[in-house]
């Protein structure tokens, strides 16, 4: 959950924007034709998002942007805010207005709710993990294609960083880059040069002996690849302070304790992103 | 894996305007800053694409065309289709050409890769989990918004059946509709009479009466929603075979082959598509 | 006009994507230069909408969303909804505002509502020569290109029905597929094995025996392409019922009654879609 | 059909935009069922696109289009252009490629060929009625929304001429302008002071009076609305060359010849573009 | 600026369209980090948008959607219109309401607020050189990509005229058409003869002889393309009246009062779009 | 001009999708009449692109991309790359083939080149200033809406650094973050603590007691909002290495240098992107 005084929060132009296309994607050219046939235009109805399921909430406002979209009369009386935590039972929102139009919407509202609550609530289990450390959990760009905002907000809902949103808002160089720039030590000076003083620079090391030449450089970050946890413990010691260190490679709930025991100050993983199991949420309508 | 003759393909068109707007979305406003800072310009690569993992294969033309949309004069040299079955360590796909691209287009490649191949593969397990009986394995609209063709598809490789690609290609009526129609009867024969002739009809019934109530109607199809094994098989009697019957409900790979086993035709999960673990691919690069 | 129940209604994100397009696509890059030079900013009007004859309306909510999106601020009161029965002189709405913007948005809706109204007046003439029969007249995937979705919402206002949407909703074999596929019967195999359960199959025949063959696969739609009254009788009494029938072929106000007689379900024409006279509508506006 | 020594053309990006539109509209999500399970991906054929009518050509190079959008590799060979003349049963271009992205795309060239060719045709008999006179006939902004660019550019294949394109490339001053400016000559004057050097200022007029008022601000067009032909012929002996003259209001084949015989320099009618039937074209395709 | 009874708009679709991609571009993927990580979610605050500097105003309403899109609940209170005069410290509009949302939406407004202003103002410098003349400043197609409509809206803020807006909208004949088709008279009949009667067509000619070859044709501008004053004078004599003239080229600040002194009735230049300094506008926000 | 060893790219992605918008915003509705009507359709041409003044490229992959979006057939020979240096006369790039598409591009490609060339030679102009200190200039987040990733890109080919992209790439505490957060070393604090391992923290202070404050939090970057030259001198004394610090408020080519002298990092200024003047480029045209 985010403990953060003050929550993150989706713009939402790119709410719209995103859950405009699911709309259309889910109704396709001849839309609902469901509730055409069985339910009167005019009728009403009243319903509870409920989660059915403890967890930390992400999207809230994605589907009050799903119902309004559909039909800007609805109601969205929500409970909860992103990075709250619900217990199973527990109701998000209350939903009213055309029963049509609530129940042509509850599927993509639902849909991003289960998806996003999913990746925080799994984020969340990762961070108490560590809690007691001073690592904190971070995601990757591994995300869902066209989802790479909305996961990266659910990762910071549910407590944990958001490292690189794309190939342009930071330098990571990898074991590639390195190989062309010929070594650690030319590629940080490279990218250093490249980057303008508002971007920072990050380079993996595979060895302890990558790390002291990292470390002449001063990369902002500096990412250990795959080590085991006695090597951690020796590249903390190494780097002493000077740089930010984050460790990656095989991290599960079952792993992180330990990495993070290490001394690191971050740890990425693509679990939290691209493998989390979605929160059950369910859609209860009351049609009058 | 898919076992028809013809094999399913995503129209090119779709996939272009997908992968287009997931590379925009990795590329920011800058691009791809770590390979301009590292990478020169005319250096060119050959990298490997290789499953780690034993899996199904989906998507292999959309990870053609994230690399095109970047540089059309990349060779990408694919060993696999669709639908194919790989092992661990089998190579996908030769990528060559220029360096900078390669990189700057491989985690979107590998991002739908993953994710895809990770929904082909777990619906095959699923399958095979029911191949000595009659039912078939298929997915619901519960899949992560955005994706929903690409997830359709993904299901078929891996041998699933696709059920409603939205609101708009098949009438569902759910306890809801069911409610405000009047009942069971009055839903179908109201469905029925705005579908049209080349628009199935599936209803959903909790209990036996109203799977009898509803075979008076000859929907398309009777959804048995949440009912137990040793009532979807005096379902099945009830029947009798006139109409399709579909399952649904608390599916899971421990439980799908008990409820195969009691005659229905067809069993839907969200499981496949909102819950699929990824498939580990990687991409090897020898930049020269 | 439309006798169900439940009127059907087209999506309002959908109207006002394809509205915002057509306002533009008429206001250019300089807007309305002619209102802008001769009509006063702040000026309000009041204006009739009124049908100039007899039809059948469909589009009246396109129409409001063209007043809308131009100025929020305007009343567009409708005295009708899509489906209703209109005869000459009779208004449509009263829209109420700002003069330029009325002036500005009136050829947008008129030029939906002028369509949309003459495919459902048109619609309607053939729905009534047969109306004293089994059969139901549906148009085809015959439309003016970007408008399919308004041009079927269109047929059902006037009382048809609406077939395929697209390629993507039902399998339809015609003669290439099954010259391809190995005739009729193997077609209809090929088609059923990849439909899944919620997708229609229709098949094509062209003569009794082709009619037979397809018999013996049970496809839930036989299409009867360009037979005779006397041969559709025929086609009818083979059928004895298995499969819902469909006539297709130089169909017309003409011919439409006697091809209704011979018995078939549905009768298809794209004369509804492509060739219908436009309904003329006008808009009387009083500035003030 | 077109005489001028330099053909009309769409540019190559409207073309494209608006096809890949139509293309998309048509293949839904699921795209095109009925090859997939029919015809072999690897397949090969040969379509003949054949006129089954006399008529104008318009819409060859968006025909192509749409074939090569959904397959690149697709040999589209033309043996017309835009605005030639053909007759029943000649050949407007031989396709050859994949057997299903060429049964895949051709519903959306068809309707466009269709559609375009039935505006040009259409027109070109109006065009045939006046030839002997001064006359030309015209279209008007009454054109099916979305589709302006593309019956303007059949318009022209036909041999009529364009008039405005939208609400901003001249100015046109009609009876709820002239109310509100203060008469026709207020009008006028305002229309000139707002349009600058590059805008034609066009105002209507219903009486010899009106016309008087208007000829003496010298506007570059004056719209003669529902006058009967001989007080055109009054009119166009009143304005002696000064002004171009435009005639409107209930023109057919059946009147237009008597119109243009009065003198007046154009004729406009929204019949050309909003209710001129389908040319037939047909698509005879041999799969390999 | 503006002296016409009847002031310019943009069209809301318009606006809307620029200024959402316009935000999108600076909120990139995560948002305004800065608000978020300083600013509390519900506080409130009050702004005040004041100019710099002495100007005309242009692109007020652009601002007003600027914060609207962000949050529609923000009040704008504008105390100018587009075409106002305002002196250094004239406050242009108070906007209150959401904190965070007005510092997200500040660059953007005051982005298109500084550019258009200084269009406007730049363009009423050049008017007012010539104001003693009948001439008038015209700009060209020289606009920044993207923002022509807004660029032209801006000359006619400042009292500028605003020729083309694109290639479409007029003939504009250059040497090159003029090389190609055969000379003046014979570019001119052909331009002529492409237009139809509501399309202007303007040549290009650079001597007195080429002037004369062009009069005898009656184009309905001709553009005098870098003439000195003195020959000006003599091409002035030589039209009497009877074409429109417009002088192009070389022209600034310093000259344009001898050229518009030589009598001709437009002169056109692309410095007032594509290099006039920016207007200094600023907002002051007292946040509570 | 660029002397990176690696020369920054412009994604063609981005460059494909801004060109196509540019293009089709020239084409309006009815596309390049000029041509269409002087023009024969199969003629060709060859042009040179020529600059007509010194200074520093910026944009030839536009160039290129507005040619072979009209017409992929062009061929566009460039002899520069962006951040070259040319002198008046030299030629950029000859471009051959279809006469019509080369004239129809021609505005285009100039219009993006003309304005993004006139940045990169004013930033380079600036960066000369100061080429013998250690400060680098930088622009802001002032660019013209629509155009920033563009300018921020000629922005660096010219030499400069190019600062934040957007709202989201970096926190940046001005005036009133810090009124609201609680003061300077509070708002650095909350930044910090948003911010993650990959986003740079920079602070603005106005006064030496500021300067103290915000160093003894460590935010990455400093900026020296509107100091004299005497009063960086000491601030750069008082940090002492510790922070980048970033020098703005009043910066031209007449004051840079002063500013550089003190020894600050880096110093940025809104007038390079907004304010430069364009580079003439001509195109010549011989059409065969």
């Amino acid at each position: 959950m985010t403990d953060h005084q003050y929550r993150p929060e989706l713009p939402r132009l790119m709410i719209e924007d995103a859950v405009r296309g699911a709309l259309l994607e889910d109704l396709g050219r001849a839309g609902d034709i469901t509730t055409m046939a069985t339910i009167g235009a005019q009728m009403t109805a009243t319903a509870r998002m409920t989660s059915r399921e403890d967890g930390i909430v992400s999207g809230i406002e994605i589907a009050r942007a799903s119902f309004a979209l559909i039909d800007p009369a609805i109601a969205f009386d929500a409970f909860v805010r992103d990075g709250d935590r619900v217990s199973k039972g527990d109701d998000l929102a209350i939903v009213t207005g055309n029963a049509r139009a609530i129940l042509t919407a509850e599927r993509t509202a639902l849909n991003y709710l289960m998806h996003l609550c999913g990746i925080a609530t799994l984020t969340a289990r990762y961070a108490a993990e560590i809690s007691h450390t001073r690592a904190r959990v971070t995601c990757t760009r591994k995300t869902v294609p066209g989802l790479r905002a909305f996961a990266k907000h659910a990762v910071r809902c549910g407590g944990g960083s958001t490292h690189r949103y794309g190939l342009d808002d930071a330098i990571l160089i990898k074991d590639n880059h390195i190989a062309v720039a010929g070594g650690v030590a030319a590629a940080i000076r490279a990218g250093k040069a490249f980057a303008g003083h508002l971007v920072k620079v990050e380079c993996e090391v595979t060895t302890l002996d990558e790390l002291r030449e990292a470390l002449a450089e001063r990369p902002d970050v500096i990412l250990l690849d795959n080590m085991e946890p006695r090597i951690l413990i020796e590249a903390v010691a190494i780097n002493d302070g000077l740089c930010v260190l984050e460790a990656s490679g095989g991290i599960s709930l079952d792993t992180i304790r330990e990495v993070a025991e290490t001394g690191v100050d971050y740890i990425s993983t693509s679990k939290i992103t691209m493998a989390a199991p979605t929160l059950d949420i369910g859609l209860d309508v009351v049609v009058r």
